[in-house]
């Protein structure tokens, strides 16, 4: 009997047309991030549950998978492993462990995927990937500037160009709220009110506020300061009494004015109404939005103390992650894929004529690899047309046909599939020729072994 | 108080100059199985349990890890969720999900973790990677003589030049136990003693096969057989009588003839004692051995039986799978990473002399990644000979000094870190000039976004 084949609820197979796209993504935000001095970081998809509880806040903590504990206690129901929920946190992990092998300030960035228990929905899923880039080992506001400007050169080389960098401050939102007069013990709660501004709006979130225990008036007095922009200045003057919240604008105010020394000039913007959900930021956050997307391609913050958790010892660290999920959609939307990106799996086929002759097929086939060529083998002796309806089908660009008439006069036919022309070339020249026809920047296989998407 | 920071028992954490390798190697690995046509596929982590489930055989089952289920069935320790134990079986399950979609002759390569429960030992973990290759819909010999040849080829661009190919027939294998008079009910027990000889050796595979039930003499005749080389024509002598078996030998006969024609002649041989543990083998079984590795770098076969599991119509299939973990133990012991590889983390760290210039400092770095040159821009306005001591803790080949006299000469000191030699440079000419000096092949991001490792 047949069994299921779809992948489980809230997975996805990524077929190739799928696989070069993310890997094109994944090639250029990891490219831009060398070029930044980040280097590479993998961490295991499974964690001791302990590593991940009570990082993530009460919702968070439901949506961590865990892993039934194998062996004898398998019918306990016990669990002792966690999948990783994100990447900040088995970071955290990573600088605690190994703080004396790692250089002072660790530049990391780390493409894996993510798993959340959540409902799935249309365009959530229960796996997905996370780009992550942080800096550790450092506060100054070069740290905030150099993510910002990472980020924007990555989303400028994958073509966006109508991104802004939202940009706020813990301590500024404190301010703000208390300015407004909310009680401190609200503050969290609120904060959680304040981050659905975009999904829920303006009615939404002051209903919520009411709901969460904020008195009407300073509800009131929260929503009129996120109407319009605000400045720095006039951030100023609202929490003028609050020393934190001045501290946090002074820092907002450095990351501005560097930012306009780097490509991130004009994307960054002081945001007051930007709360972030995870409860570990303690300084300057961040997040990505473009216009026709609801909710954000990415985003991040510092976190100062979350190390410390891990280490003991507080290390001052700052992030910043990118949905790879969500940037696909919008470019597959916007048509932003390059052609290359799109093209076939195979720049030949090399037809089989009979049992006799396929040797003589796995030698050219072979030369051709050799010539940087992708080539795939038909694998059958078929009919001649039904080989090449395949190689259409499959959209390959070229044929290299050793039928009986070439295999007797010692050459090869090379059939343009697209316009149908076809030339004889003797056998010893077609690695040569087929290599010439093929488009430059399509080569499977650079010189130093590197991933082309 | 700090919290335990190790990976989980059997997990590994990636520090960046292990991603450098492992990058490196399935960037090769992924660059060769393009050039002979095969496309890159993804699938989930986390299968149904059920997609898993009697794939891999009692103590392949015993392995998979299991997720509890979510929400309000977790206090009930249900799972239905399990950790991709291969990347067979997901292949099977997509093959026949997407059968109207995919080609009709599919070739992917896969290249991605598995999870096994393994007690954790010295070299064996629970979680690792694996280098799969597949080409489904076609029973030609092509088949296997093209994946060996895709082998031969991944590790030879590798710079393995000592490994083998041993090759057997499930169908060969069967005829030589009817052969040695084991009875056919013991078969499947067996083999999986006979896989153990490079483990166990020929005593221990006695002793095993005698307490699983094989007649001592029967044991005798069956590692007799094994001893020594064995041709196929003398395969053929000992099963003469076993229709099935000289099917298999015939079989073995083409693939080997056709592997003469392709970079595998001389790598594959014939090897009558190899089994392979797992139970979805239907025809030919390959293995790669080298001298001074017990067990294989990896291996694979013909498995026409397992997408008709799944689909409930038999759907011919043949793969090999490359252990990531194992090649890259040995090229490790071996020194077999090419000096690309090992290298810092960026071209060239710029120097910050005071907040005042920070603006330049991000400028200079700006223009100089704009020339394809990785920079790390040093965070705080450290002196400068701690900074320096900084870039050659991280080998960095040189500095990009803005000092106090640079800023009021207008210029630029380049430092060579490693022989301490400087320069000073006109400040509109340090982009070109430092581009000139970082060596060729490490640029951090090709033209069209690829990773290079």
């Amino acid at each position: 009997m047949a069994q299921a084949t779809r992948p489980a609820r809230g997975m996805r197979d990524f077929l190739p047309e799928d696989v070069r796209r993310r890997e094109y993504v994944i090639g250029v935000v990891s490219g831009i991030y060398r070029r930044y001095g980040f280097e590479a970081l993998e961490t295991p998809a499974l964690e001791n549950i302990e590593t991940l509880t009570g990082k993530y806040g009460e919702e968070g903590n439901k949506l961590i998978f865990k892993v039934l504990r194998r062996g004898e206690h398998e019918s306990s129901g016990e669990t002792d492993l966690a999948l990783r929920y994100d990447l900040t946190v088995p970071l955290a992990r990573v600088v605690a462990e190994y703080r004396g092998k790692l250089p002072k300030f660790f530049r990391r960035y780390q493409i894996q995927p993510v798993w959340r228990a959540e409902r799935p929905a249309r365009g959530r899923f229960r796996e997905f990937y996370q780009c992550d880039v942080d800096a550790i080992g450092s506060r100054s506001p070069l740290v905030e500037t150099e993510l910002c400007g990472a980020v924007t050169d990555v989303l400028s080389a994958l073509g966006f160009n109508d991104f802004t960098i939202r940009l706020n401050h813990r301590r500024v939102l404190s301010g703000l709220l208390e300015a407004a007069g909310v009680h401190p013990d609200l503050h969290g709660s609120a904060l959680i009110a304040i981050d659905k501004l975009d999904k829920i709006g303006r009615d939404g979130v002051r209903a919520e506020l009411v709901e969460r225990g904020v008195e009407t008036a300073a509800a009131a007095r929260l929503l009129e300061t996120f109407s319009g922009e605000l400045t720095v200045a006039r951030g100023r003057e609202i929490v003028a009494a609050i020393r934190d919240a001045t501290s946090g604008l002074d820092e907002l105010d450095q990351i501005l004015t560097l930012s306009a020394a780097t490509s991130a000039a004009g994307r960054v913007r002081f945001d007051p109404s930007l709360a972030r959900g995870l409860s570990y930021y303690t300084g300057a956050i961040m997040e990505v939005a473009v216009p026709d997307l609801a909710g954000s391609l990415g985003g991040g913050g510092r976190y100062d103390g979350l190390i410390g958790m891990f280490l003991g010892e507080e290390v001052p660290a700052c992030g910043f992650s990118l949905g790879l999920e969500r940037i696909l959609v919008v470019m597959g939307e916007r048509n932003m894929f390059p052609p290359s990106v799109e093209r076939a799996s195979a720049d030949v086929m090399v037809t089989v004529f009979d049992a006799a002759s396929m040797p003589d097929a796995l030698k050219l086939a072979a030369e051709l690899r050799a010539s940087d060529v992708r080539v795939e083998l038909y694998p059958e002796p078929d009919k001649l047309g039904k080989q090449m309806k395949y190689a259409v089908s499959k959209q390959i660009p070229f044929a290299a046909i050793l039928g009986g008439d070439e295999i007797a006069r010692g050459d090869v036919t090379i059939k343009n599939l697209a316009t149908g022309t076809q030339e004889s070339i003797p056998r010893a020249n077609v690695a040569r020729e087929i290599a010439l026809r093929v488009p430059q920047g399509v080569l499977s296989l650079s010189k130093d072994g590197s991933r082309i998407p």
